[in-house]
């Protein structure tokens, strides 16, 4: 019998203990906080062979219990891994610090002056799943935005994440900051995920990192606020006056430069007009790069014609086809009759993340944009470029698909919120 | 008995069409929207007969039931206050349109050119208790915003609502735009509210606007997105270093200006060196105004001595008039030892709305202003000033105390999103 009142207690006074390291770290100089980096950096680089020999662990655990490749793959550490975490802990520390920032100010006429400042957001609760390289960035993140974070990561990780997290803290104990400011979940039990998110007064916000499961979950538990982040079934679309040599680039790029992440495209919608000569050649390059396509009537059609897939028979798309994020080399293709079609068949399956739209037509470019509702939309461009390091902003957190406090992707300053500081001579109000 | 599932597909439907109203509004200009706002205003004015006849029943049926003379009035809507929601209306014509401002905008060194674009949020579902110009305020400014909006009002005030938004609707109709952008759920079940708060995919964001029981509610209950607003248990703190004669303008002002507000103030903290003089003299001027002290043993103690509240006896604070809002003329006084002990006060008691402290020690100010953790933080000025007109917004939707998205005074800024736009030559991830 599980004991939930004692692992209730556990993680309520783990959260205490984040509450009060954030009050320090909020008010913790740039500096300061660059040293507590480095300093966890270099414990890393330190006790990488503990690490190595938790995830050894961790692996032939992953392996008995039959594990995918992919799984495993994701849940593996070795030098150059590591090596890029601490580096990423590294990159952050010359990222500028957004706390304090004076974002907005104005002066009233009976002389109370009002400034709008960036301030951390607190405690933020991370729950993510098997990659322990989650485990370092969020942290340092965290961290570097004045914010004390409670990390509760995947089962098939916990041995090696403990010990990164283990580092980690020493790091922050070595260059005097409160070791407190990083808390690990040492649990597995599912309920250790829903005392954390509904402990309203000691998280401020909960960051769930990972699929559609879980993400649902937290959303569905959750009474503290909560950004989802990351599902991306994501589309583009062909137009009738689209550059077809441009179109085929950009598909294959959307596609199959990196197919298992959230940015990739998982169904292609072309226009009528397009016709079927486009469609068989990005399906014959497709399937020459291992793409498996799911056609609608009109597009198997036109393939079959062709004589497309005789050797690789075109699947027909079922209605779970335009629902599903693949994250995998397999690809939805519908056609439509008009730019309106397009957007409403992304207004219905899609999920807010990023949307393509290839055309010469600044009109039916400028259409698209206004009309589709998602974190991102490009015109004669990758879906690919979703991403927190090609944006430019140095670290990444997430990519947000909900509309509230962040769109997109996440980096330091969307891991602060404000306050207003009014500095008076004895204003009241009249 | 209740027929859930009739309930269920009623709200529902409503949401559905409010999703597909806020399709159109996102991309309606800000000229059409202001027509909207005219006609509406117009619609009340020429409706207003039987609104007032809807609101004489409402008022009619709380008496009734006994309601206290205070909500009657909070029920109550006359010429002069029906005359003040309409010019609210046509205020917003005057505000600039949030929607298509560039926020951010940078261009990658393969050309392709990104910019945060301010969109609205898209369907705003409003949870509030008895006051009839709520209906009027929040459906003005999420249509100002581009928002549709689901107004889910007190059961007291059902009859005037539906009369409101009757007219309201009547108006967007006149001019053009779709009638479905204002949803009124005509039900007075509570099952309704957690049906609004959980339609996932509808509604982008709840906001609940009442006391802390129903906030409380819809934070427990929802799945979409909340922004809690308006509980405020506001202190002042009065430094060893005040100015006194500030210090008392500013506690009379924060205290007896508008009590029934939540920027008022609640509990008194007061420097220990100080002294009793001061305190004698604040409760005495405080008592005049008909406020009630509950004090502290320190507090008690130096009144008694000084021979106030012979008539009137001071209450001692329990640990609940910390935690109170009292929203009435009352107010809790406790003498601390050092400016910590107020800053941890607040950290325990406090809301996140807005603070304030009274000192000449600039010190002392800028580490109150760090370290207390509240929408709002004010040196030698009171805080009644936490507010959207007050802080030059034209117009406010409520005062979020929480610390994603907006905090504080929310306008019509705080009811949009952003998205991202890039425009590329045919850019992809390499």
């Amino acid at each position: 019998m599980m004991d939930l009142t004692g692992l209730k207690e556990e993680v309520l006074q783990q959260a205490r203990l984040a509450h009060i390291a954030s009050k320090q770290l909020g008010v913790t100089s740039a500096e300061k906080k660059n040293q507590a980096l480095l300093a966890m950096a270099e414990q890393l680089w330190e006790r990488r062979e503990g690490i190595f020999a938790a995830n050894d662990l961790d692996v032939a655990e992953a392996r008995e219990a039959g594990q995918s490749e992919s799984r495993i793959d994701r849940l593996l550490l070795h030098e150059k891994r590591l090596e890029d975490m601490i580096q990423g802990l590294r990159q952050l520390m010359a990222l500028p610090d957004p706390v304090g920032e004076v974002t907005e100010s104005f002066t009233r006429a009976d002389g109370l002056r009002i400034e709008q400042v960036r301030v951390p957001i607190g405690v933020i609760a991370m729950v993510y799943e098997s990659r322990p390289n989650v485990t370092v960035d969020a942290a340092g993140l965290a961290l570097k935005a004045g914010n004390a974070v409670i990390l509760r990561g995947g089962k098939e990780a916990l041995r090696t994440n403990r010990k990164l997290v283990d580092a980690m803290r020493e790091g922050l104990t070595k260059s005097g900051l409160s070791a407190e400011a990083i808390q690990f979940i040492n649990r597995t039990e599912r309920d250790s995920v829903d005392i954390l998110i509904q402990a309203r007064g000691l998280v401020d916000l909960a960051i769930p990192r990972g699929g559609a499961g879980l993400i649902q979950r937290v959303v569905q538990h959750a009474q503290v606020p909560v950004i989802e982040t990351g599902v991306g079934n994501c589309h583009v679309f062909v137009d009738e006056k689209a550059n077809l040599e441009m179109a085929t680039e950009v598909v294959l790029n959307a596609k199959t430069h990196r197919p298992s992440v959230c940015n990739a495209m998982e169904t292609l919608l072309v226009h009528e007009r397009v016709g079927p000569a486009w469609i068989r050649q990005i399906v014959a390059q497709l399937q020459e790069r291992g793409v498996e396509i799911r056609g609608c009537d009109q597009t198997r059609l036109w393939l079959e014609q062709g004589g497309i897939g005789g050797n690789l028979p075109i699947l027909p798309a079922r209605e779970e086809d335009w629902e599903e994020e693949f994250l995998d080399l397999v690809l939805a293709i519908k056609v439509v009759k008009t730019l309106g079609e397009a957007i409403e068949h992304i207004d219905k399956y899609g999920t807010k993340h990023s949307e393509a739209i290839i055309t010469d037509d600044v009109q039916a470019a400028e259409t698209f944009m206004r009309r589709v509702d998602a974190a991102a939309v490009y015109h004669n461009a990758s879906t690919r470029f979703t991403d927190g390091f090609e944006y430019g902003f140095g670290a990444e957190i997430g990519i947000s698909t909900q509309k509230l406090h962040a769109r997109g992707p996440m980096g330091l300053r969307e891991l602060t919120s404000y306050k207003y500081l009014g500095r008076g001579t004895g204003q009241v109000r009249i």
